[in-house]
């Protein structure tokens, strides 16, 4: 018990992210951040904010950014949202949304983050198990419940759900906000952005962290019908109007606008990743098929927290989740080919021990 | 009602921050901007932060700009809570440390963000009326409640209280938290942060956006005991693990650090505002004694309304609030000698006529 904290917050766990060593240089894989730098058109854009344009206060509404994102996904800035990385944005959406009392539903496993929200916000959830192969349970998302949200493609699985299945889940839920988080739909999958029009109930959430090479600068976004944005604008402006400063509402038009750049860098990550896997198949792993920049892998003879151990010693960061059903699998974000070579030796020098 | 919006949020006003102007040139003395720009420090630092840095999360935990602010207060880093602007602090405060059915309490006149948060929160509040003259009536603030707030200097009044009634209150509530807003404190005030190691339900929220001249960067901070900040931590990471983006983190380093350039601007702040405070009595304005970068003024010959609309049509921006009690007053913020010698000048115009 602590004495001033509010009883909403005493049994609260918070998430928690991947590490962010500080010391020693390793291999970073373990945070699914992009191996490549952001466009050199988003130095530039950073490069020309004046100092004196610091002193004032940033556009609330980030008009130019949302026209921007807009533009590149063919809606209105009126569908579009801002805010403080796309973990900001989940958690404006899920306070939007959900409602004590009506059960929002999403897998067992996919993003920790999801029943930290609700845990946070006092929210009823149930969490829907996944098939033995990872894949979801659709008929389980089919009515009956205050809310969605499914990761597409799924972390740390990386599977990813057809469209055509996302179609039957918001058809089946017409009076319910089905959240799809596409963090990683860049890296391969089909984005549910082409719904938006047809079903006022789906709202989208993006990331400038993973296929933007962003991370740094902390830039989510969510598109949706006007009445969705309008319901997160209403819970942004009533918690803190200027979620993005100065110079990440530079950098995010900039990086939305560098189309080329973003193509390039993108099919680089896929191609490394869909070489990475083949290598680590060729090893014995058992590598779940991803859309995602980031591979979800096991091996017969070792145990996951091994393996992360000894990729650790060999000066390699994975990520490892000491959790039901996923504890001997590691989830591998792809970097360089270079990254991706040391990373299968080490795992080959591992399983020769 | 939106269908789709949670039942929490249907009712929702949000808090309206001053005019960002987008056209034309307004000598803009409507949102306690500083008229002068952040260090140079600040843009040097940017300016090291490399482009493939940006590609990586930032430190979730803030640890350099921690240790900076908690050298330059005299606390320990673990007494230092940094987030997206005071607005984000000031929302993370109130689910930390509020809780429904205990009743918060803070003036009827004063940042008008508070009511919106215990809106937001489903928090129970009551409004304290001022005194007459907008000084704080101490000996409704002692003890009974749940929590208590007070910006300090107020907003948008710049009346001050001094740190002998702080602590009463502080001493009064000893099983509550309060929350002193020490937004404007650099421009005058006693602040209240040598008390924290005495009373560890003070928690103190600062921001680098007026007298750091970093508005555009949105960075605030909390101070406090170690518990209370670890609550703080809690609900910031039950929601967003990575409000400061890289290059907010470098700016307010740099910012915090550099103590002779913040002596000197906030210096010339409350030269400036002593100067025009002078002479805008001398036009038969009544002019509060400030501790804020900014003046709360009336005259009898007009009406608020009168004199904002009468100084945008002279290209001055100042905000007038259409409330209960000051909507006779308008809020002008300090910014150059020059703007302010413009800004007085467009007074005496629109007296004459």
């Amino acid at each position: 018990m602590k004495k001033y904290w509010s009883e909403r917050i005493q049994n609260l766990v918070p998430y928690t992210p991947g590490e962010q060593p500080k010391d020693r240089v390793f291999i970073k894989l373990n945070t699914n951040e992009n191996p490549y730098p952001p466009s050199p058109k988003v130095m530039q854009a950073i490069g020309a904010v004046e100092d004196s344009a610091l002193r004032l206060y940033p556009d609330p509404e980030a008009t130019a950014l949302r026209q921007a994102i807009a533009e590149y996904h063919g809606l209105k800035p009126e569908q579009v949202f801002c805010g403080n990385g796309s973990d900001e944005v989940l958690g404006l959406c899920f306070y939007a949304f959900f409602f004590p009392g009506k059960k929002v539903v999403f897998p067992d496993i996919t993003y920790s983050f999801y029943p930290v929200y609700t845990e946070l916000f006092g929210l009823d959830y149930e969490q829907i198990p996944l098939n033995e192969d990872f894949t979801l349970p659709v008929e389980k998302f089919l009515g009956g419940n205050g809310g969605a949200v499914i990761c597409n493609p799924n972390a740390p699985t990386g599977r990813t759900l057809p469209l055509s299945e996302i179609r039957r889940i918001l058809h089946a839920n017409p009076d319910a906000v089905v959240l799809v988080d596409e963090a990683y739909a860049d890296f391969g999958a089909q984005s549910a952005v082409e719904l938006i029009n047809e079903y006022p109930n789906l709202i989208v959430v993006c990331t400038m962290s993973k296929s933007r090479s962003l991370a740094g600068m902390r830039i989510g976004y969510a598109l949706g019908s006007a009445e969705l944005i309008a319901g997160v604008n209403c819970v942004k402006n009533s918690f803190n109007s200027y979620p993005l400063d100065r110079l990440a509402l530079a950098a995010g038009e900039a990086a939305i606008r560098d189309v080329e750049y973003f193509e390039r860098t993108r099919t680089m990550v896929m191609h490394t990743r869909e070489r990475t896997a083949q290598r680590l198949r060729a090893m014995g792993f058992f590598v779940h098929d991803s859309n995602a920049n980031f591979l979800f892998i096991t091996h017969p003879d070792k145990t996951g927290e091994q393996l992360q151990q000894g990729l650790r010693e060999r000066g390699v960061l994975v990520r490892w989740f000491n959790k039901p059903r996923i504890s001997q699998y590691l989830r591998v974000s792809i970097g360089t080919d270079a990254e991706m070579d040391a990373m299968c030796a080490a795992c080959e020098d591992i399983l020769k021990g």
